[in-house]
């Protein structure tokens, strides 16, 4: 990229920028990003063979359009990308979007089509879920649910993995009373990890082909690999109908950092 | 879009709602979409790479051809159309026919086809389904019966979901006593939600590789997916082989909606 | 369509037709359509999109081709043809070709595929079976015998349906005898529907990833679906593995019909 | 096809073939064909959309790229060609190539690739397989050795089908003994079809997601429909996870009659 | 290729191989490619359609970009590259990456899709895994270890077969010490392949959907097709729920070669 391009790039990132109330788009994401109640969207997307032929100044351009949409839906929705290429199959970018509605989303979706930079998106694949207070939790032991406080750390340029989940029809047939002394088991499994992997659930029964969306953020990936496999080991495990499917693997990555890199 | 763009499809509008005798059509379609007997046809579609790329002007022309093909076809059948852009895999648009006969909902596909805007159409998928008097709920109690007379309020702008379904040959093999029993419990489930979340349901063995067609609306997004959690606890459940693949996901939009929005 | 066009058609219609010896022929179809013995392929082909953007006047000229090379085939092989488009997905037309030798129905395809109508034409699907001597039927009591013999009258513009079967490795294992008791009650409960729904089986195992194809036709879908629905409840249909995928649905056409649709 | 297009078809035929020791081939196919230890690959391709759009001239420039790559590595693998068009799904043509070695089928596969001809060739699918000396045939009955021995007529103008099958995890479990005892039934079945019904065994375990590649060649295609029938009557049928997936049926033809064929 | 691209491809090597100390690479493959807790990935590719149409002298500044970025990236990852085409369905070369960390593999596919080489990369499929301290083999008898110990001779020019696995729910909740005991049977069925099957195992779980990644390097296929044989008749078999899909077979390559063979 020539340096005149780095520029006009920054000067973009400060008039975009200008438009917005960052405090209160900031206020709003927290909330979104924490509550329950909230629906998350992961939206993957390739680019078109078009991408890379066009010359750099319209890739800057285009580049542009998807800094101005992203700015002009941030007070409303919560925006996280991911960069999936070189690590997913097929895909190149993922979009984790939170709402507190999930026509919002769709807004923010139909208006990233609509720009220059979205006429190069090839849709990959979506999924929904919505974020929901703990099921089982309450019924824990008290130092379970202590330990389940500790707040994960999960390091510098995190790693990202989604795997969506489909529980069997035996599942959601047990007791609610089995269903908790077996997500007991899975949450033991899970603490020796809680410091290294973030973990956010959302439940899509309805909303799509699944049962849970799993979000994990680690900077150790053997560490996330010790942790799946820990869950592969518990009875829990054995009512799972799909696990994956895809599997989801990329590197967070902040806006700037997307755009910086597609204009090369 | 250009304030100009506007006025002309405006005038369109105007021009195209003029050749129809729009009350003879609403009866039709009254009857089209309560009665037992009727076909029901989910056809998805979505727009090539081309659609984008064209100017906004050729767009419109477009568009008008769509709103012509609509309104023609509207005293022998009930189109509604869905938005899925942005919240379903692949697909942009869906629109949903009903008819006495599905060869009036093939006519109207053939002229959408050939129509200039058909052009544009590359199809995702299609599925076809029959009303008919509800099985089970003659030999249901007499609480339940009235229960289910509650109208549902789906409030503004809902949503809408589309899961096909196939039942196991174990399903069919049961009596119809034992059948009658599960869907008893699966009706129970779904009392607390006749209000937030309206259904219809087609019946589609052998006209497809399913058994039925499941149609949600709603506005309250949170009470369908509690409404399909329930379901997926009751004993009926374990007896279905397919739910969802695909689960569809859109919005409900008027067909002046759509243009304006395919405008853009 | 032009009037100029119309009279072209008519025209090549005439000159067509004059090749050919049609009641030769005719005798020939009889008894490729009635008798066991014949092999029969179902032929599902799309459109491509070049299709729709060529000017009415080649259009003509391809489907003129369409014609020679039907009516070419028309003494060696029974060619029928079902317009797809708008009730099946991703295909507009399918050929069911009734031939003594398999190699006869390759070389009309290969024909067909070399004609200048044959370059627009993507594959979807291909099947191959072949008509047998009932194998259960003389195990029946007399009644059903004599019941067996009515004969259908699917009516005007009837809907054609073409569902593949493979049954399990459970069902080959059974003995003759199991498996006569089964098709007896399989057979009886087809009854109700012989009038209205007519049937024809095709042998496919080793032809094909199927052990048979069925097809029906019908002017009343209702009693199809009906009938379908009466087949899965009987113990036969457990051994069922696949059924459907694809299910085609399609509307009889005769070769002039689907010329005039097309040229539009 | 100009005559003399044909003339030139010729004399390319001509100048190809005298590259070569025929004589010295013929010995190396013989063995190829007839030893354990050779490896069968079975390649299937269609062709792309832009052969039949280009000119006959440059059509006939390809088909002698390609007969010169088979001419020129015929000395070191056999090679037989099939025409799947008309016949199987989404394909035209097949290469079944015996080698000693697999590096020598990839430089063939290379080279076709590299050649004008293969430039047109999209890869449908690939399969490989070894041959072997009978695994189960020394413990079979004296009888049934005997019967093996006669020699198959498939006459003129064979079909040729291809099946892959990958047995069971339970099928490898089972002790040597079992397996035999099943696999005598099996060849038992097959004894009345050995007049009629060629059959050539390749094992795949791990070359490729099959254990077995079963190639048949007949002219009477209804005797190797009865043969899969009574093959899936026995007891050993039961083990097999798939069988097809794709099945391939197609018409065993001639270098040179494929050079012909597609010439048009 | 003419003697001048010939040359222009040496001067190429020459050039891009001064850019670096290939001593301190030599240095930290042999870590990567021995060590546990490395990540491997496999990166499968298919060229595009426009790469056989470009004039050569464009295709060796194509390929002098793929040296260009494989050199650069050698000091931090071990890559190795195979040629599937011919062997393998719809993929052409095969990159196995050894990284300490996956955004170092990441960076490497990074620059590869934005070289000019890249552009002409159709991404087929990517799977990756971690090496790690063998589970089972402590607990094997000392025999059994010092087998192990034997240095496979794989020979010149050797296959390569990588084949991805996933063990059944029920694998993963047998305890340690059964998993061991089947583990040991398993390990037993490789011991005669030890010498001419070069094995390596990545371990998946979490990463992709797949619990391990199965890699192999022979230049005796039929040796490898003995030791898959074998390993399907061990009981830990029985637990395997995916081997396979796709199983990948090429052939090792040095960075000249490929270059070379692609240059044609």
């Amino acid at each position: 990229m020539t340096r005149s391009c780095v520029t006009a790039l920054m000067l973009i990132g400060l008039m975009v920028g200008s438009w917005l109330s960052d405090a209160h788009a900031a206020v709003g994401r927290e909330k979104l990003l924490t509550e329950p109640g909230v629906y998350g969207t992961f939206a993957v997307f390739a680019l078109d063979e078009a991408w890379v032929k066009q010359d750099p100044a319209m890739r800057i351009v285009n580049l542009t359009s998807l800094k101005g949409v992203v700015e002009q839906h941030r007070e409303h929705v919560a925006i996280d990308l991911y960069l999936l290429r070189g690590l997913s199959d097929h895909a190149d970018l993922m979009f984790r979007i939170h709402a507190a509605e999930l026509r919002e989303t769709q807004e923010f979706l139909l208006d990233l089509k609509s720009s220059q930079f979205g006429k190069h998106l090839k849709r990959v694949g979506i999924m929904h879920g919505l974020t929901k207070q703990p099921n089982y939790v309450p019924e824990f032991p008290d130092q379970m649910k202590a330990d389940l406080q500790a707040i994960s750390e999960p390091g510098q340029n995190p790693y990202a993995i989604v795997i969506p989940i489909r529980k069997s029809a035996e599942w959601w047939g047990l007791d609610q009373e089995k269903r908790a002394a077996m997500m007991q088991e899975h949450t033991a499994a899970t603490l020796p990890y809680l410091k290294t992997v973030k973990r956010k659930l959302y439940h899509s029964s309805g909303l799509d082909d699944l049962d849970f969306i799993t979000y994990f953020e680690t900077s150790k990936l053997e560490d996330f690999h010790s942790l799946v496999l820990s869950l592969e080991k518990v009875r829990e495990f054995r009512y799972t109908r799909r696990f994956g499917h895809p599997t989801i693997l990329g590197t967070m990555k902040s806006l700037d950092e997307v755009v910086e890199l597609l204009a090369q």
